[in-house]
């Protein structure tokens, strides 16, 4: 199948890149590097060091056979999206290609301008673009848990059937996004659902949990094709920060109470989300929506497993309650449905004592390049 | 109270700001003139002449003795914005400043994106400068009834108490907008919420439907006064087009099976609503949402009316079914709650035959000026 992965140089979009290629599919990735700029704006860097993506395509042919096509530019640039898609011709088009940090998006007003813009008129573009070179293509456009905040009532994948005064209707499930970011996919999804349903595009939103890991398949081929994880407190993601708190010896940091549950997944089970999105594509006029993930965990069960197994491997390390940079609820219902990927054959690596050991492993290998300024939060809701 | 109008050059910015301004309160526009710029670009014009804002605050001085303060810029630009609520302090915001046409939006991805980023980013500027230099200002932000779309239940404002699976909470409405404009609104109703959470702002939304009507109080001062009127398919709304369809001798275009049915109301009761939501402020930290119209009608029935007021005056008007450029349901139902308003004091000028034949006069004014060529409808949603 012929794919374009947008985003293709990022955490998870190099990792897709690879696991499609390794499976026979023709790829090819967009990207326009703004992850690497960010990174210098903040003074921060991936835990472990990153090469350059046309340095990681070459390695990646060389290690496995299997090539991927770069094209290197801005999806904000409709011009851009239309002369690639207009030469590629994809039947698959696997949007990673936003701005994916909340507290990135909660620093100014130019920062919260910048993910809106720059992730809602993207996704234009690859809506204009899809309309235009490949109507009968599949848009598989990562989304997020937190488009739905944390209602008081289960939440469903997407819709929701809704009685009111006697009359029916299935409608799009209600949005609580909790940061500008957030919100930015949340326009995506209307967005999206309104050119599937006038131009009869097909799409599905994988609105995922949190993700953990560092490794997949391809990335263990060779160091040069890790993926970039990171740490901080703006890019780094719940357990990942937990593992590398543990090995470099300072408190868990919990924002509040700890009490908040979310959807967490391994990196490796995105990969085969993805691919099952992929290759069960949404009917013509379907906009189709997943909820990604396989567990749901407060933060505080989570840091108290990094505790444990770290504990285990002689790190000691303690839990401390922060105040709570971000406005949400710290103590709250969680109960989002999340069958849809199962029943198209998701076989999900639940986390473990064994998966928490191998991140610590790998992060130990790397622990002279923490840098501990970093991982504090500083930028707050309010 | 001091009070900014953005978009106080529109057609209903301009006599929103009149009538506050008629009231005694210290008013202020901010315009920068894009109207006047998007009907250059498509070769329209208002129906009736409209001299440049200065010209026209300078005339309401003189007519009435009230001062306007006029401010020329961009509220796209973050600087201009908080320069300008910096040097006011407003009391309230009565926010139009706007890209206001669904057509407009729907021309190509460069209007589609325009739209999207113009409204949406001059939203969260005007947001993010409540928070910095006016935290208990009062905002209230023109969105549309479009919003809702048209779902098979009832329509609540703004949210509607959802019972699930043995649980219950009051969630946002679901909303299934209709264009891309339509959909900016929507992004903005998203942002506003979140902002009035983590910042503790006072916010109104006005869902307004669609507006008909020439005259106020005020417009009637002087033949300068009076408002930018649009009977193009781009900025001309039903019924204002279907009148001066019946004055031309055109036939009166119905998109489809023309059973479409909307909430609709005068001019003079936009300037009610606006007032009292002005002068009954949200608490601080609330996100209020009042459905601003006062009838619903099929837009059939409004040109059977438009035809019947018109023969009695000797213009014999047809009725023509023309196929829909849009993309919705032609025949559904709809039953909005609109209680909110009425509850604060709204006094309603409903639709009348006396209402239509005084449009029907005025337009028959003017009538030398409508350019045919602009009434149909040449923007389509596939």
């Amino acid at each position: 199948m012929r794919i374009i992965i947008l985003g293709g140089d990022g955490y998870l979009g190099w990792p897709t890149a690879m696991h499609f290629a390794a499976k026979g599919h023709e790829v090819a990735v967009a990207d326009n590097f703004a992850k690497r700029r960010w990174e210098a704006e903040l003074g921060i860097q991936p835990l472990i060091p990153i090469p350059p993506l046309l340095e990681r395509i070459r390695l990646f042919k060389e290690k496995s056979g299997h090539e991927v096509r770069p094209f290197i530019g801005d999806i904000e640039d409709y011009e851009f999206v239309s002369r690639i898609f207009g030469e590629i011709q994809p039947e698959a088009i696997i949007h990673f290609g936003e701005q994916p940090s909340a507290p990135y998006s909660m620093v100014d007003i130019q920062h919260a301008a910048y993910t809106q813009r720059n992730n809602v008129v993207g996704t234009l573009n690859v809506l204009f673009a899809m309309r235009k070179h490949t109507p009968d293509a599949h848009l598989v456009k990562l989304g997020t848990m937190g488009e739905y905040g944390t209602p008081n009532i289960d939440i469903e994948e997407g819709y929701i059937e809704i009685e009111h005064k006697g009359r029916k209707d299935i409608l799009p499930f209600p949005k609580q996004a909790g940061s500008f970011y957030h919100l930015s996919k949340v326009h995506d999804s209307h967005n999206i659902l309104f050119a599937t349903k006038i131009w009869d595009l097909r799409a599905t939103d994988l609105n995922q949990g949190v993700v953990y890991g560092i490794e997949t398949d391809q990335t263990k081929l060779d160091d040069g094709l890790i993926t970039s994880f990171h740490y901080d407190g703006v890019f780094g993601t719940a357990l990942n920060r937990f593992c590398v708190q543990a090995i470099v010896g300072v408190p868990l940091t919990l924002y509040g109470k700890g009490g908040q549950r979310r959807g967490f997944l391994n990196i490796v089970d995105t990969m085969q989300c993805v691919e099952l999105a992929v290759l069960n594509p949404a009917d013509q006029g379907e906009f189709r929506v997943f909820n990604q993930f396989t567990e749901v965990f407060s933060v505080t069960e989570l840091a108290e497993l990094v505790c444990e197994v770290g504990s285990k491997m002689g790190y000691n390390a303690d839990i401390d309650h922060i105040d709570n940079p971000r406005v949400e609820k710290e103590d709250h219902y969680y109960n989002p449905t999340h069958t849809k990927l199962l029943d198209l054959g998701l076989s999900p690596h639940n986390l473990s004592d064994v998966m928490v050991d191998s991140m610590l492993h790998i992060i130990d290998r790397y622990k002279d390049r923490v840098d501990r300024e970093t991982i504090m939060p500083k930028i707050t809701w309010r």
